[in-house]
């Protein structure tokens, strides 16, 4: 990617209050597959210091989301209808990946593969991993979720 | 549950930083079941300004362990191992209630249903419904999940 | 239902083949609801003697589609998108009955959940639990699935 | 893996009677992998001549409990507590393989993804992808499940 189609992809983001306010941010979106990271901050975290579960969620959601809006048709736009997450070791460190990738696009539904890797000095642990399906929209009728 | 209860219920809800981050407060916890409120703020929301896949995650999560934790055994403590979760309806309003309550409790994992309304002056709306397997980890060695 | 509902419900069982094979039978099935039997034979067992939980799955998905397919449009039939199940407890006995109910229509999309019970004599135990998601496919194009 | 292994595991197989009913039968099993096919036969299909949704959920659990099997301790069998599959394309053809790996393992719980393909001629298509949670069981208490 470019940078200045990295700065459009960011500017995406920015504009979604929640992941903006969590500190997600794209690293790139292409063909299928998005990579995001998050810098990890206190606020992140469960009371033992491990990340949330609902924090790894909403990486793996919305980063699937994005992978899956790459494959789009003209006119559409992507919502989570379901997802499941596993979550495969405790998370500890600063630093929070994100890859979603695209399993089987389709012009209803694409199932989206997310996989979360923890960061800490020069460990990387593979922390979680979802499944998710998104839904293609119309975006002239954005009322209704799994509808 | 008295006042004194609750209040002890709401600051354990205020130990978990993410938790607290994000507003979402305890109503009740007992026998298997919690109930959950968090008052709606422009940051839970996506850009099209519903409440975003991972705030409710988030809350269908935490409300599952606190359901749990009702019920685990003495010198133990809840993990999540993985969750799923349906998005049946877009959430719009001031305010989200999640209802969680155990399934099927367990030794070693307990099986939660986590269900989120999402409310809208008096009108009430179903949102999203979550099925969580939670571990029952012995506190003495808190360092792994789905161990 | 009357006795002709029921005897052409049955029949539709009937030309599935897999569900005639494993023994499965519709009690009833209007309004997004459907309930089924299973007489539990030696074949459908585990080499413990507890009932496979891919026996339970079928069950559970075959039962969710009738639920959904109570509600769906004119010309259109169902397909599964994804299924999860939760094994709650051993299922030992003489019979299944599998309950399934729609938890949320749509117009392209059905989520719906099931719920297998297992008697052994006179007791009866929530053995599995399953939500699905059905998807609502024309007639006319019947070649894909999740599509 | 020698003959006599393949053998003494196509003997384990043939002792679960659903597995052994259907088919399905294992061509490999180690160091957390397991490879499974099914002839199919037209008691495995849907009305519309596809592979019933069961069939592959059967399939899906059942080798990813013998990939699962391959690193539980001394003592212990697994037993699955829930699983989730995805079906990602229509399934017509001669032939479905499975193939399990686990995503990680654990002391108390083993995580399996199980990917299944369809042949029909030369063709092979990917056809459903199932993630599972197994727990490891002490052979002594073996009445319980997701206990």
């Amino acid at each position: 990617m470019t940078d200045e189609q990295i700065n459009e992809l960011k500017r995406i983001f920015g504009t979604t209050p929640f992941i903006f306010d969590l500190g997600i941010e794209p690293l790139s979106a292409a063909n299928g597959e998005c990579v995001t990271v998050l810098n990890l901050q206190p606020r992140h975290l469960q009371q033992d210091g491990f990340v949330h579960a609902g924090v790894q969620a909403t990486m793996a959601d919305h980063t699937a989301g994005a992978a899956a809006a790459t494959l789009v048709q003209a006119g559409h736009f992507v919502l989570t209808t379901e997802f499941k997450i596993h979550f495969l070791r405790p998370a500890k460190g600063e630093k929070l990946e994100c890859i979603a990738r695209v399993l089987k696009p389709g012009r209803l539904l694409t199932i989206v593969e997310s996989e979360v890797y923890c960061e800490s000095g020069q460990k990387r642990t593979f922390v979680s991993k979802a499944i998710a399906t998104m839904a293609n929209v119309p975006k002239v009728t954005p009322k209704t979720q799994g509808d």
